[in-house]
């Protein structure tokens, strides 16, 4: 369900480098090149090109872009060509240190991504900031927000299929029992959701539904502007159904008056190798109109090619 | 600083699946020769000989171990024999859905290994018991000791040497406010405690100590039967000096009216191949008896055998 779309024959990470050596050579950059390259690799050829261009020039690969882009679009191709659990490391640690209510992009990370990923992503915090993930999550969050989030990122969920229907019952009941009494942050309530396998909570949140009449989401809206509720209704869509959230986010990014780039370079950046087709399918029904060309009418240049590129929309 | 004594010439995981065969062939069994094999070998020799004898003789070596031994003796040989991960595992769920108060294996578990071992016991869990640790220790522990021993169990401490001075001690005079005001289970005391890297956290005791004129644990002793104090307290000495925390488990089940070969045999089954030396050296210096002397007066026969092996003092 990714949209990435990696050519039939890839050339070696070798010339991939020299040619992107090429492209930040003389005056100006040829970033039309660099999208020819980087956009159509995936993670792995991604990083033998970074490998070979750090030992063919010297230098980091990332720094050289750095160098020679700027923008949107120097922020799109950094985040892109940065491996996975790197560049969740990065946003993760810059969500959490610069913590406010309203980023949702820990919780995108700890329950968007496999427990393994979420894992590795813990594993490259250490080696790139020389804490735990958890450690500045906890540093510098507060509140329901932290009772949260701690266990959120410090999961490490079950991932088989099995369900126990008597507990998605029991707990079903739980959560309706204190959500009636709007005990938004209560523990069972937070023990629950971050620690049940995605399968076990999915029948929960079914069971929910059909014992008490709404989707548990609908009972979380009781205040819409509240930002805590709105992260548990966050949990509950990226559990349930990742792709809805993602295009909602990509949604919002676009309608605003002034696109959210920092949004939509994050969704697209992530969502590429794994269930951007998925997103764009659930956008073209939600709005009638095709992404890209929302993408097409918000964005420029080469911001717009890199992303109409990783949404596999390009010529290369 | 293991006991473990591994012999220069290790026999083949087949030839050692031949003796433990022969060991439990016809009325009776050797136990002593499965001491001589099995006490003698480290984990990945223990794991390619229980491989070998699935391959050979069609049955887990466990079930055969369980078939011919008895009592302490058999519940010993049993945990020597798994995986170390796979050992923790047990041990974790054992704790988790029997849980009360005064058992401190989960954090023994939890603050006694390596930040990638306690990672390894939760991908051993997952596989053993089809959920998370995380999800059993929520699911049967209650207000405090949740607090405390859930983000323990979820935690991937960082493990660099890197200590940061500041804030050990804005944390030091943090965890002293909030000790002074009882606040015992305070969530920024808890915060402290379970993310904080070790060397981090042993700055933090240090200036504790250095500025308010008392080790932390003597003013987490204000009621030495609170066991959720006692609890605290084991996680700062586990982190601290894990020798001493466990040297004191083994005197006090050695110390009883009666033994309590639980604790001796996990102690000794689980230290064995890390640090038993140095616990051995400071029960001799705290008790003026080397720790040998104390097993053969409690222990017998096979059991004691197997103790004395894994102590490293048999003749093998």
């Amino acid at each position: 369900m990714a949209t990435l779309r990696v050519p039939p024959a890839v050339p070696s990470p070798q010339e991939d480098c020299e040619q992107l050596h090429k492209a930040f050579e003389g005056w100006g950059t040829n970033e039309k090149l660099i999208i020819s390259v980087l956009a159509h690799r995936n993670a792995a050829q991604r990083k033998a090109i970074r490998d070979a261009y750090q030992a063919t020039y010297g230098k980091d690969l990332l720094e050289s872009l750095l160098h020679e882009t700027h923008g949107d679009f120097e922020k799109i191709v950094l985040l892109w060509t940065l491996e996975p659990s790197e560049r969740d490391a990065l946003l993760a640690n810059e969500a959490a240190t610069k913590w406010h209510p309203a980023n949702r992009v820990l919780i995108e990370i700890a329950c968007a991504r496999s427990s393994q990923d979420l894992f590795t992503v813990r594993c490259a915090y250490h080696k790139q900031y020389k804490r735990s993930l958890e450690e500045d999550v906890a540093a510098h969050t507060k509140a329901d927000f932290r009772k949260l989030l701690l266990p959120l990122v410090s999961a490490y969920r079950y991932e088989g299929e099995e369900v126990n229907m008597h507990l998605a019952k029991s707990e079903a009941k739980l959560m309706h029992d204190k959500i009636s009494d709007k005990a938004y942050s209560d523990e069972e309530v937070i023990r629950v959701l971050t620690t049940r396998s995605k399968p076990q909570l999915i029948a929960t949140f079914n069971q929910y539904n059909n014992e008490f009449g709404n989707p548990i989401n609908k009972d979380l809206k009781s205040d819409p502007k509240d930002d805590y509720l709105a992260a548990l209704r966050a949990v509950v869509r990226l559990i349930c159904c990742p792709e809805k959230y993602f295009e909602k986010v990509i949604r919002l990014s676009l309608n605003k008056l002034g696109t959210d780039e920092t949004a939509l370079t994050r969704i697209v950046a992530t969502r590429a190798e794994v269930d951007l087709k998925l997103i764009k399918e659930v956008y073209q029904s939600r709005n009638s109109v095709p992404l890209e060309n929302a993408v097409k009418h918000d964005t420029h240049r080469h911001y717009e090619d890199m992303l109409l590129a990783l949404l596999g929309s390009d010529q290369n």
